[in-house]
Order: C-alpha cells, then sequence, then structure tokens
C-alpha cells in the first residue's frame, strides 16, 4: 500500500523528485507515524530518511514495500543528489525551509495539490481503517451512557470516555475530547474542565478515536435526566437532528462544499436557527481530523465519492444551552455511508 | 498572567506591532488552548481575535486580564490596521503566510527569539503547573504498577495508564504513550501495539500528560518478573542509571546543552555503552513537550535557571532489550529539581 501511494503522488506531481516532510503526508507515504523525516520518490523508487529513533521500527515496518529506509545523516543536500526540480508541498513549508531550497537553486515545484486529491479520495483500506475508528468510538460511546452518574466531572467523563476508545482498541484519540455540561454546552469548543454533571444537565460530547492512523469525528448531545424546563431544547435538537438528516439525503457526488453546507443552513433557517449555527458544517476526515474536502458557505471545494467528511450542524444559545449533531460520513457510489452512527434520537439518561 | 506574557514579548522585541498565530504561541500570550486565532500586541494593548466556537469561551476566560476579544472577520488587513512593523515568528512561518505578509509592503521583524527565550525561562505559574503535570504522571504510574497482568497488550497497559492521568486531574496527554515490551523495548519511538505482557518482559513506558497547559515527560524501564535471563539488562539498566544521575549532579546554571549530553554520553562511554546511546539527552519542556533548550552533542545552547527540560539517557541493543530512564528537571538556583521523581531502583514486578 505505502509505496503505491508513493508513486501515485510521484505520478500526480510530474517532477524529477518529491521531498516530503511534513508528519501526516509522510504518514501517507510510508503508512508510519513518525516524528521526524524525509521522504524521497524519484524515477528510482522511494527512500525514508529517519533518525535512529525510527530506524529499526521503520525497517521492519516496510520489509516487503518498495521503500528503502536510510539513516538521515543531518544534511538535505546529500538526499537531495543534485536534482534540478524538487516538488515540496508548498503551503505547507515553513519560510525557512523554503528559502534554504531556493538557495540551492533547485526549481521548486509544488506538491500540495497532488497530495490534497490523493487523500481525500479514500482507498479501500483507508475507508477500512475510518470505518474501524468510528465503529470504535460509537461502541464506546454507548458502553459510557451507563456509567454516567450524578456528581462526575467534564474531566472524569472524558477520561472515562478515551478509556474505553483506547481498550476497545483506538492507538489514541484524534483530539482532546470535548465534554460540556450545562450552560457550557453552548460553547461551540469549550475546554473541558471541573464542572460536576447535575440533574437536568444537557450534555454536548465531541469525541473520536484513531485505527490504523485514520480518524473519527462525533458530536452526541443529550440529557442527564428531564426536569422539565427543557421544552425549548427539545424542540430545537428535533430541529438541528432534520438538519443533520437533510444533508444525508441530499448530498451527491459532485455536490460542491457551499451548497453542502446550504442544505443544512437553510433547513435551520426555516425555524429562525441559522444565526445560531455559527460554524461550518463539515470537514474532510483522514489521516488528519480536519482536512480538504471543507462544507462552508466559502468553499470552493467539490465532494466527491470516496471523500469522507462530518456532517455536523449546530446551535448555540449563548449561557444556555448548544446542541451539536455530528458524525463521519463518506460518499459512496454517490450516497452517504453514515461511519459513526450511534443513535441520534434524543437521548435522556 | 496572560498580559504580563504580551507585554514581556512586546518589550523584548521592540517592534510596532507583533503578530502571533501559532498555537503554542498564541497559548503562552492568552493562558487559552485554542485551534484558531490571531494575537496582535501594540503599544496600545493586546487584542485575541478569533472565529465564534472560542469567542464566548476567550471572553469568560479573559474578562479578568488586559487581553480584548475580538471575532475575526476573515481579513488580516483589517487587524493590522496600517502598522509599518510587524513581528511574527519566522521560523515558524509558513512560506505562503510570509509572502503575503510580505506583499502588504510592511516590515517584517522576527519574533521568534524573544518567544524561545521567554518561554524558556520559567515563571512560578509555569513551574507549578509543570510540577502538577509531573505529580499526576508520578502518582498515576504508580497505580498503575499493581494492576500489570500477564496477556495485557501494549495498548491496554497505555489505555490505562492514560486513563489514570486523566482521572487524577490531566487535560490530556503531552504525547501518545510509549508502551513497549520485550524486544519492542530496543526500538526508541516504538508503535504501541497489540504485543501481549510475557513473564520476564522488559517493559518501557515513555508518557506524559498535561495540567493547566503545561506537559510533563517521564520514561521508565522495568522487568515483568525475573526469569533468570536478565543478568546482561540489570548491569546495563544500573549504567544507564548512573549516567542519569550524574547528570543531576554535576548539572549547573551556564552550562552548554552540549555539555549536558556529555556528562551522560562519557559516563556510559566508560562502559562501551555510548554507541547505543543513538538519541539525545534531552529536550526543553514547557507549553509543547519538546522545545528550547536542546541538549545534544550539537546544540549551542545554554541551560539557565528556571529551564525545565528532560534528562533521558537510553541504551537500546537491537532485537533484544531497550533501557531508558527520564525525568523532567528543572535547574532551580543552580540545583537540579526532579520533576517527576518515582522510583528509579529497578522495579521487578
Amino acid at each position: 500500500m505505502s509505496n503505491t501511494n508513493a508513486e501515485k503522488i510521484y505520478k500526480l506531481v510530474g517532477a524529477e523528485a518529491v521531498l516530503t516532510s511534513s508528519p501526516d503526508l509522510r504518514q501517507y507515504l510510508t503508512g508510519m507515524s513518525t516524528s521526524f523525516g524525509y521522504v524521497v520518490t524519484d524515477c528510482e523508487g522511494t527512500t525514508f530518511y529517519t533518525d535512529p529513533r525510527y530506524i529499526e521500527g521503520a525497517k521492519n515496518f516496510l520489509k516487503d514495500s518498495d521503500i528503502t529506509v536510510k539513516l538521515y545523516e543531518g544534511k538535505l543536500d546529500d538526499i537531495l543528489k543534485g536534482y534540478k526540480q524538487v516538488a515540496i508541498p508548498i503551503g505547507r513549508t515553513l519560510y525557512n525551509d523554503y528559502a534554504r531550497l531556493k538557495a540551492t537553486k533547485v526549481e521548486i515545484v509544488d506538491s500540495l495539490p497532488a497530495f490534497t486529491s490523493a487523500m481525500s479520495v479514500k482507498e479501500d483500506y483507508e475507508l477500512d481503517n475510518i470505518r474501524e475508528a468510528c465503529k470504535i468510538a460509537d461502541v464506546s460511546f454507548l458502553e459510557l451512557l451507563p456509567k454516567v452518574k450524578e456528581g462526575i466531572s467534564e474531566n472524569d467523563f472524558a477520561a472515562e470516555l478515551e478509556y474505553l476508545m483506547r481498550v476497545n482498541g483506538a492507538s489514541g484519540t484524534s483530539f482532546e475530547t470535548i465534554a460540556a455540561f450545562g450552560e457550557n454546552s453552548s460553547v461551540p469548543h469549550h475546554e473541558t474542565g471541573m464542572r460536576k454533571l447535575k440533574y437536568g444537565d444537557v450534555v454536548l460530547v465531541d469525541f473520536g478515536c484513531k485505527y490504523g492512523g485514520y480518524c473519527s469525528d462525533c458530536t452526541r448531545t443529550f440529557l442527564f435526566g428531564d426536569d422539565g424546563k427543557h421544552a425549548d431544547f427539545k424542540k430545537t435538537y428535533k430541529q438541528v437532528l432534520e438538519a443533520h438528516m437533510l444533508v444525508k439525503d441530499e448530498l451527491y457526488s459532485g455536490i460542491s462544499g457551499r451548497a453542502a453546507d446550504g442544505i443544512a443552513r437553510n433547513k435551520l433557517a426555516q425555524n429562525g436557527l441559522d444565526k445560531y449555527f455559527s460554524h461550518t458544517l463539515g470537514h474532510g476526515i483522514g489521516i488528519n481530523v480536519h482536512e480538504y474536502p471543507i462544507l462552508s458557505p466559502y468553499s470552493t471545494d467539490t465532494l466527491k465519492d470516496r471523500m469522507v467528511f462530518s456532517d455536523e450542524p449546530g446551535v448555540y444559545i449563548e449561557g444556555e444551552y448548544g446542541i451539536r449533531i455530528e458524525d463521519t460520513i463518506a460518499l459512496i457510489e454517490g450516497k452517504v455511508e453514515s461511519m459513526t452512527d450511534s443513535d441520534k434520537k434524543l437521548t435522556i439518561l
């Protein structure tokens, strides 16, 4: 698989050599998560240069691939072997690194469009890894629910969920879990803290895990007991869920990210809720939890088959409550597959 | 605290305005962890521009500070208010962002040296946060040991430790926990997997957590039962520990990162082990788990009072075993304070 990705990028870019050092792009090429290294592909093949911390692991991991593993000796010139033309992901490149390469008089070509295009349309093995990450997240969330007790803190809640995801097979989280109780739910990216759970609280939890190097992303909002004061919340919940589901019904391969966002935003507008939908509808998901494409009012991206992204409309009433309902979804043969898919009917614990 | 840091950087830089968008530098200025935003400091004060996901949280968090919170409307020009001179952290700046700013004809000044210098020498509140992160890590590790049973996977072991750190008050991990059983310990940055624990295994665990936005970093190596085949391992363990302790004894304020590394490397060389010490002795720790200063054979950094960094000599015998003994330490009034400090005498479970 790994060498195929390197070959794919090499062909798409069409430069003499492709030099890659961004961690996520390097992971796409090698299949390994590493904090340091350079991948170089030229007409003779692909070499992964890394440091002594990774060299033994990389040799084992890549022994059946076409990727050669070598120790990086500290000199970029040595691995560039006098190429006249080198492709780098310019939008990911630090100014100093760009300037250093430029000073060698090499012709710089941009590899980022090739990575963006190749990484956004998933291979079967990538879809399978994301499906597994999503399944682990779903199962863990359902295992968590009966353990939720009055008085636990947001931090404890997040700790328990992250633990369940790990013991269910995740290699880690795809981002820091957001657990927001009560009025904290109205802050879209609340910092999980020591707020204790009370009877009647709204609970908003945004969580994800990694499997095989790929991410899941899911948000659920539910009630911890019904204190009878939630008529407005319940009505709004239903309307947010309708917007979420309408996106799944109406998406098709070839729709723009802007139009996709519009499906949810217009639906919310019918109930006067669009002014409380203060973020974008979604983002691509893969090795990174946020990647191409973007589903927003300003997006120029096009959603295609085998892309994976989030569908996450939200409504936030400052100081009162927030509701976000998010699944990781994929476009498969023109239809939506919901990869996280635990029940979204309002849960009252 | 937050506004003091912004003022400190502003004075150190001496430019008309300081523009900061790197997440860790932004966190240093605002005290908040956010995934998007710009901080601008000029002679009139500091403004934090962020998006709707963070605006309510930021206003609450910064209500008693001198930092004004404003919505970022999508145009960098608007927040640069026609400044003639703007400081950015050039070494952290993407080529495209640099080029975009350059095109506005503004004079670009480098703010990174000021951040590096200010962030490496810790204030009391920063030391306290790191001490707490280290204490949580120590306590959690000791709570984990009695739960370690034959047959658990590296992944389960890591999950349990991360859970304990969270319930003991951490906001998350400072990096993905490395748990390596048996022969896997000889890979310095092993990818935690499904290898099951067997009687007589060497266990190497590298783990850290965050508290108040600051990191801890610690590695322990121990034996899961003594099958009588570990004479060489035990001898080497003692020698690695001697190198680790010698660093703590001999460090002083003003020593170079190169000389610090040499203390451990030369000590290991006395036993012919330096050729197996395939990484550097240490790295600065703070908001980032890897930051200034570096303790390595090539380091030109100088260790000063109130700097926090790791002391982590290691020996890796390929395919057999690895040993790394790491504490987070600080230089306080010229002496070493070991911030992680659980017992380093060889543990045999």
